[in-house]
């Protein structure tokens, strides 16, 4: 039986980061309701620091570690955001922070790593390389690994998103976030569970990288080999922690096609007015091919990030 | 002597438009604080319901009608964001909406209107073709002129964003709105004055459409011939009645060049990942080529609108 984080430890993370995040807002938009049958409500973690609710968990990650480990300073390997979230927890606690990344991520995020002077090593773009790299860049360092999401204290914090949603609606019938990794997807599965018993919590990931659908039909973990998805941020597979969390508060988990990620994103741009990356467009994709399931429901969703190359934007080309 | 709106009037506006609109987000951005060495509040307006603060005046005078007025409808002219922001209210509360536009009006805005079933009749991009076509359309129809700006219950709709940032950020130094026809400015600055007794409220002006500015130092109205500036919601000049109460409650109006309006809107997709149209990167335009009245000060901006033409945006060609 795993260690799993309880709602009391997400809400002592909540004390813990508060001064130091952005209480996100939650926005809503007619027209999308009127357009899906359902009363959607958005949680803005694209306006979180660094861009993205990543910042939450890293931040609790560092706060969380001794004076001794502080010194050595933090690793991590990550496509992008936690990367980017960590360099900059880390650096406003004046410690380094060592980042592995594939050198296929995106520029905006690569950029913003530095930005925050993460120190960069790059890899190819595999789970094995990108551990493998991780492990020799910590051997040399002595850091500690704040892994992206198969971390205790990392799900702590993104957990954290979700108990902020409870304060500023009402009760929802349907959480939503998409799922990577699986972090975002545990911690926000726990604090809705035992915030409102009723709700059913659903996961959205893109049909090009379901290995957490899979895993969940199958009822065991199976990884996915370099999925082909323009959901950057979910390109990564399941943890054996954040699967058995998953396995156990979680409902259901949909999958989409990348033509519902790519129009679900112009419809925020269009009706929400916020930037989003196409990670965050995912649980509205997954709306949008499976309407009959949320049709009268009120239904909270994650806006996961909003670092995007906006020279880039996929719907500009139709 | 003119009858300005009181801060009662203004805060009676909020009391019946509250149901009604959305209650948007001040959010802040530490690497833009960082960058202009300044504390950035933005107000989220370009999230109000149609895309902009007009649905807030829109909806002001609408409630404002009597039942008599109600059934004959609605008239205005304006260049987007008014005209669909009294498409809107109008159709909520069953009453027609005839709309005057100018032909060059952005497709997006005039798609907005339709959208929410107003009446449209373009017309050349002039201010006198704008009046007289509007002219026309009332006598025809009966109904109520609602003007975009040169209207006492639209000011005081204006004014109620900036009583809502006074209960979501500490007491600014400067209130900054942008100035096209002056509702915004005018509602805002009585708002500003009336709250905080030593704020500085300073409109915000494309050069190329500087007729605020002109007509402020000169100390008289002096309106501006078919201008152009990218900032398409601040083509229009003042009335008698903004120009009025703008000379008795602004501090300052600045003037900002294209290129900054292009670069601040850059700037705020990417670091307060938010959609907004041109005239809302103004004031923050303004503060780029005007640094030193800002460094060391708190300062509320007003985002004013968030209707874009998403396929052509302008910093995407660089």
């Amino acid at each position: 039986m795993m260690n799993y984080p309880s709602i009391e430890n997400i809400q002592s993370a909540l004390r813990l980061i508060s001064p130091f995040v952005h209480r996100t807002p939650v926005i809503t938009s007619e027209l999308l309701n009127q357009m899906f049958q359902c009363q959607l409500f958005f949680k803005c973690e694209n306006m979180q620091k660094a861009g993205a609710f990543k910042y939450r968990g890293a931040t609790h990650a560092i706060l969380c570690l001794t004076e001794a480990e502080k010194r050595k300073g933090v690793a991590t390997h990550s496509s992008g955001n936690h990367a980017a979230a960590l360099a900059k927890a880390a650096s406003l606690s004046g410690i380094p922070a060592y980042i592995v990344m594939p050198k296929n991520a995106p520029k905006v995020k690569i950029e913003a790593v530095r930005a925050y002077c993460g120190i960069i090593t790059f890899c190819e773009p595999t789970l094995q390389a990108r551990e493998l790299e991780l492990q020799k860049v910590i051997e040399k360092t002595g850091a500690v690994l704040v892994h992206p999401y198969d971390n205790f204290n990392v799900v702590c914090g993104q957990g954290t998103a979700c108990l902020e949603i409870a304060e500023q609606m009402e009760v929802p019938d349907i959480v939503m976030a998409p799922v990577g990794g699986g972090g975002l997807l545990s911690g926000t599965a726990i604090s809705a569970k035992n915030i409102w018993p009723n709700v059913r919590v659903i996961g959205a990931e893109p049909f090009n990288a379901n290995d957490a659908c899979e895993s969940f039909k199958n009822k065991k973990l199976i990884p996915v080999q370099n999925p082909s998805t323009i959901a950057d941020g979910l390109r990564t597979s399941l943890s054996p922690f954040t699967y058995s969390i998953i396995s156990n508060f979680v409902d259901d988990i949909l999958p989409c096609s990348e033509k519902a990620i790519v129009d679900a994103m112009a419809l925020i741009f269009q009706y929400l007015k916020v930037v989003i990356e196409p990670s965050s467009a995912v649980p509205l994709a997954c709306i949008m091919e499976n309407r009959d399931k949320f049709k009268g429901k009120k239904v909270a969703i994650i806006l996961s990030g909003g670092n995007v190359d906006l020279a880039n934007l996929p719907f500009k080309t139709n």
